[in-house]
């Protein structure tokens, strides 16, 4: 491995997992999140962002206003006025020149640093594990050769809990604003005199020089946030917000021999009061909580040990599975960024990053089972309680609510349900956690359906919920035999009931799916996996006959699939209300579509008449660019209300043959399944932003994130990136690699080890913690294949190779050596 | 009447009907609207706003991010490159300092001046009347001595129509953005691809140097509007945008010799395709309906007449009304901006202003009628339409749905209805139309239920939605035999069926109203005040036995507030849901509240039995202050979930004892009422923008128009004014005025002359245009009276001054001499 080269804007630091940003103008904001428990926080590369309790919508702590002008704007920022000159150790909002920037993205936080004229500036943001709240560490160095007296000036906005209110109802919001200032520390307690119990504390660990809590007095009115009074006043005001917009900043005066420093903190808390009595006195609210966190983090070394405890966190969960393979962008994703994004998108599926605001979407049924699939190695105990919360937002007819909100863990009564493919992932997310842990009780465990909970007792269990959704599709078929397809499948835009002709109502909700002819070829592959997957579920729990039953299921719909869908050269996608086909030979445009491709072969279709290679092949001769494969070629010219949203698009971007990164993987594990080691990689490294940093003016997005998106060959920002972080694709390019290439696989019975690589490999080495047991995998390459195992060793005995490897479950390492050939 | 003093921020120009802003940094942003018909704009004086057709919602052209910081940034922005220095005429975004600086708002125009280094800038914003269009026309100045080649930028960015998706749905909207450029003209046709056949245009009359649609290009993406690139750079990119951000700039060069100065002009319009086909070629759109209007505005004189029709217009409206008296304050509000305002409210109900966003509300069935009470004098045609536009909101039960979408005039089903004041308004509008117009025959109009307007044939009439209404009140009364109130009635925030203990959820419609018992004496006065008022139209049809039956209920209902509300020196103001009174002595807090004084006065309560003066000098002992009078008092410190919203405030704002002006004008009446006319001067002044600007610092809003709040005495900002423009409070203001004070008073047989006046006035003058003949009218007050008729006589022959004047029909000028006295 070579260490990681310079490009235009940063690197890979590999060694401290971190992505060293070195200019601040970035093509766009570069985000990170900070938070893995229930308080979490955006922070860009120039210190934007935001932070919320559980619940980007409902408990919003801190403001962001979202494509603002610049993009990024706003956020945890320091101004510096070092002798009446200001600037931010962040670069913004002041940007002045010459200040000296490196940014570190790390695993749970973002170190800053700015130095200007002598001075630098350290800040470092991160939430500790365990906590609701945000440390910002802040260290003031004189590197000059002159004394310094510096003032710093902390700046955050706070937003009033509810985001859309916050941003819409300014006919009340301006008038309810209210702060408490009590020593070095901020209490923002807007509406806590009415029905809140809880409130945000911001608060400095040293004594302050002043304070603002009025945007007016601090920012002004007329001036923007690179022109603040106060900052360049060099005083703060002292100001109590009363109405309009409270604010947190702290006046912090050094004064620094040469070759000093000083270091100290500030705490963001989302503070529950509890039982505790609301106020000491009228209008006097109760500080005891939000004091003793002040305390605790005030105490000598107790933020330190919180980074910590918080980088032992990372160690232990990455421990879970790293890898030393000849790629080493397949290698860094892998170890370090892949899985980190695998926790952003568990923990927050696709709510708020610089595309999702927070309010538009909770937790996605279907997302949310699929980001469990990467996340599920890492705390398979989050996972199982994730599914049964999912679970929970099935009805008993076996539809689900498509989304439900975080903090009340309920339907989103405004887009429904009767997505229909839903209720499928449940089996595949089921069955991983199951894999991974060996914890078949999670099948009985007591899960009520959403039309069912107000029920006392609950009779049902998760193992219901699956065998519902495994019937519901067996029940929800056209005429074809395929299954129905509602108001859009996967491709939420490929709405085949929803005939809109007005601009303003949703495609994915605005049609009529009862009674609807519509039929989607990629449920049926997507059900021919899932009952493929309750068939060994069933085989590994004894349970002959439902096995036997499910295979049942499985060949009445891969029949149907092999006589309806094969179009000649590839799986047709769909058929339209009117029956006529979708992704054929016979279509002008969108003759061919990348998911029922990948999820019939994934599903077994065409394994043993050859179209599965036909299907890939055609795939490889249609679809795949070097930026990765296009969701559908030609690309739609004009709007179609036959087919919906997919036709909206302007052609290259989005569903509109766009290259949707996330159903790229189902092409990979494809190609892995056929033993075609060297494509998957090509393929996989055709959307890894890793690889991306040599054309990064063009690719735009972070190189250390997958892209929901990149414009597709038919755009004209071919290769450009977009909707970076939450994507299904963290989850599945997980699998891909270290399921589908590395080949190491959780199984009901143990650790299947079967790699698909590129035959110049001469091997690879993992680490993989498997139910308390480590297992130090070597896997060497001596015949150059891409598949096929010649012998397997487990702690230096001969094992059968067709077996999986069963845990001893001694909490101990172990040692396999695997040796691929024919 | 002296001229408009100066003031801090500017002064009343009174003969030219503007306001002069003559610094740009006023206390917070003051606006303008642009338009009259259906196509709107907000301008701040710096030029910030943004423009949409009919609906801030659903049809908003140009983005526009609220309480952004600065709070005002975006609009109609010119950027000036003069040699390399780059300022702009409206001061904002660059602020360049050395920028000499003039805004006059005036009648649906903005008109803002800058000159810098010897070149002056003038830009002009309006709406033609009639026209679907903004036209911003420019005129630049050579005021040095040496020749000058300014370049001029022009800037906006374009919003995607749907303004709530447009700000929050990014994975969408930026991919979806699309334009056009042909010669001058810039289209944004972002959806025109699809479901939208219309587009937005925005073009220059004269030959561009070159032009951006990018943002990015524009912009930058780390830079804000105020260093912007592409005006620094002073050259245009002609970057055509392909999803992100569009916006529309175009690069005008010019060169001036001393002294010379050129003219030219932008058109924004809102453009529907109609029945042309939509593409010319593929991805190219059929522009013919926009070249149309560009070549409109190219023609010579276009704009100047368009300017002199936009003003004709206006001319002929103010004509309707205009006052001589000795009240500065009075008379020009009443003559200029009070009416300019109702047209305002009229036209955007709650929706569009500083603090409505224009997502959140539509038009309000309590606030429309409302509105009109202060707009029907101005064009009696519009204000039929809207009564029946209203009405048809209304539901066959007699509930109305409590807003509705302008473009759709759908309810909002959202928020829904069971406010149970909301139907008795229309009483009050439908008279004051008939009243003003003498058209009866609107109550024979057809208009559908809400609930029954999928029906062919509309058999119910507007005269069945008033009976309805009455009937309604009637039905819907509670243990008292008071008016139960439902969610809320015209107080908002006075839920007493709301229970509210979760912080996200409404107060308006959290609460189950059904089985309620808790009732409204404020609906229960303004019952009374519409019974009379149904009494007085049935006897003016000659209707007399319905005229008894509405004469019977409201002998009834006054027999009840008599004896059940009265509190010993004021009116109760409701009982809640377990029976306890609201508004008492008896109450710790909340003893006595405006609302109820008002109507049950107005509405005729405590006429005979001196309860009526009681209650209104109780009003001036505990309620009033300089700044107005306050809501209730004492104000409530804690919050009180039988009460709602109203608790939820921090004493001293909004209807927490804050001075909402709405319920201030209902007092003002009521002293006229009771022939107190120094006392209904000074209250009026107290709320009087105009009456503000020696204390602008405090009171921070327009002084122009009324706003919705005054901070209370309890408040630490009393005398602050919170949301300006969009109040109920335009159109009571005009009652107060015009028929309170002045006592210029249509009815149903012609106009009543019936002033109530300060003692020390010798007399006034009014021209009133009433349905068709023009009245000047002079009062004279030789007996220094308040109230009282000595004589009257109209065209020289002395006329019964009991009767009402009625209107010759000869549309001719009539002159009406009036003596107060006794």
């Amino acid at each position: 491995m070579n260490s990681a080269s310079t490009f235009k804007y940063g690197h890979f630091d590999d060694a401290t997992r971190e992505y060293v940003i070195t200019r601040p103008d970035t093509p766009l904001p570069w985000l990170n999140y900070l938070g893995q428990d229930e308080f979490f926080g955006l922070c860009t590369n120039t210190a934007g962002g935001y932070s919320f309790w559980k619940d980007a919508k409902l408990r919003r702590l801190t403001r962001y206003r979202y494509n603002n002008v610049p993009y990024d704007l706003g956020g945890r920022y320091f101004y510096v006025n070092d002798g009446g000159e200001v600037w931010n150790p962040g670069w913004k909002p002041v940007k002045a020149k010459g200040v000296k920037y490196e940014c570190r993205h790390g695993l749970g936080y973002t170190r800053i640093v700015g130095e200007r004229d002598g001075l630098e500036v350290e800040t470092l943001f991160f939430v500790p594990p365990g906590e609701n709240l945000e440390v910002w560490k802040v260290t003031v160095r004189n590197k000059s050769a002159q004394r310094k007296t510096p003032k710093l000036f902390s700046y955050q906005e706070f937003c009033f809990f509810e985001a859309l209110n916050d941003m819409t109802n300014y006919q009340r919001t301006y008038s309810i604003g209210e702060v408490e200032v009590e020593g070095s520390a901020i209490y923002h307690k807007t509406e806590f005199r009415e029905r809140r119990n809880h409130y945000t504390l911001f608060a400095c660990t040293r004594p302050i020089a002043g304070f603002d809590t009025s945007r007016d007095a601090f920012v002004g009115i007329h001036e923007g946030l690179h022109e603040a009074k106060v900052p360049f006043a060099g005083q703060a005001t002292n100001s109590v917000a009363f109405g309009w917009n409270p604010i947190g900043s702290h006046q912090i005066d050094l004064d620094l021999a040469p070759g000093a420093e000083e270091s100290f903190a500030f705490v963001l808390a989302y503070v529950e009061q509890g039982d505790a009595p609301k106020f000491d006195a009228p209008f006097v609210m109760n500080k005891s909580v939000g004091r003793a966190i002040v305390e605790k983090y005030s105490a000598p070394g107790a933020v330190d040990a919180a980074l910590a405890s918080l980088k032992a966190y990372w160690d232990a969960l990455l421990g879970n599975f790293q890898v030393d393979c000849p790629n080493e962008h397949a290698q860094r994703m892998a170890n370090t960024w892949n899985q980190y994004q695998c926790m952003a998108t568990f923990n927050m599926s696709r709510s708020a990053s610089m595309y999702e605001t927070g309010i538009g979407r909770g937790m996605g049924f279907r997302d949310s089972n699929q980001d469990l699939l990467g996340f599920v190695h890492m705390i398979p105990s989050r996972a199982r309680e994730r599914i049964l919360d999912i679970a929970a937002t099935q009805l008993s007819d076996g539809t689900c609510y498509h989304q439900y909100q975080p903090l009340t863990k309920k339907g989103n009564a405004d887009i429904g349900g009767d997505f229909y493919d839903d209720h499928l992932w449940l089996v595949l997310s089921t069955c991983a956690y199951i894999k991974e842990s060996g914890d078949t009780s999670i099948l009985q465990a007591p899960c009520a359906y959403a039309d069912k909970a107000y029920e006392n007792v609950i009779t049902d269990t998760l193992l219901d919920h699956l065998e519902t959704s495994i019937a519901y599709t067996m029940k929800k078929r056209g005429p074809n035999g395929l299954p129905l397809i509602g108001h859009a499948d996967w491709n939420d835009c490929l709405n085949l009931n929803c005939f809109s002709t007005e601009p303003n109502e949703s495609f994915q909700t605005a049609g009529d799916v009862r009674d609807s002819k519509a039929e989607s070829v990629m449920i049926a592959g997507l059900f021919l996996y899932a009952a493929r997957e309750m068939a060994g579920l069933y085989e590994h729990l004894d349970r002959n006959s439902d096995a036997a039953r499910m295979r049942g299921h499985y060949a009445e719909m891969l029949d149907t699939v092999e006589r309806v869908t094969w179009d000649g050269a590839w799986y047709t996608r769909a058929y339209a209300a009117d029956g006529s086909v979708v992704g054929s030979h016979t279509n002008t445009e969108g003759k061919i579509f990348i998911e029922s491709q990948g999820w019939c072969v994934l599903g077994g279709a065409g394994a043993n008449n050859g179209r599965a290679r036909q299907a890939m092949e055609s795939v490889h001769r249609h679809l795949y660019t070097k930026n990765g494969v296009v969701l559908q070629q030609p690309a739609y010219s004009t709007y179609d209300k036959a087919l919906g949203e997919v036709t909206s698009y302007p052609p290259g971007v989005k569903e509109n043959a766009g290259i949707f990164s996330h159903n790229n993987t189902w092409i990979h594990l494809a190609w892995c399944q056929l033993g075609e080691g060297d494509r998957a990689l090509e393929y996989y490294l055709s959307i890894c932003p890793s690889a991306k940093q040599d054309q990064i003016d063009t690719y735009r997005g972070e190189p250390y994130v997958y892209a929901q998106m990149i414009a597709g060959k038919d755009a004209p920002c071919f290769g450009e990136a977009k909707n970076n972080w939450l994507t299904g694709t963290a989850a599945w390019t997980f699998v891909v690699v270290s399921q589908g290439l590395l080949g190491i696989k959780p199984d009901y019975a143990g650790l299947r080890i079967d790699p698909c690589i590129p035959k110049d490999w001469p091997g690879f080495k993992v680490t993989r913690r498997f139910r308390g047991d480590t297992f130090e995998i070597t896997v060497s390459n001596p015949q150059h294949v891409s598949k096929g195992i010649k012998a397997v060793r487990v702690d230096g005995k001969d094992i059968d190779p067709t077996q999986a490897i069963r845990p001893a479950g001694d909490g101990r390492t172990h040692q396999v050596e695997v040796v691929l050939g024919e």
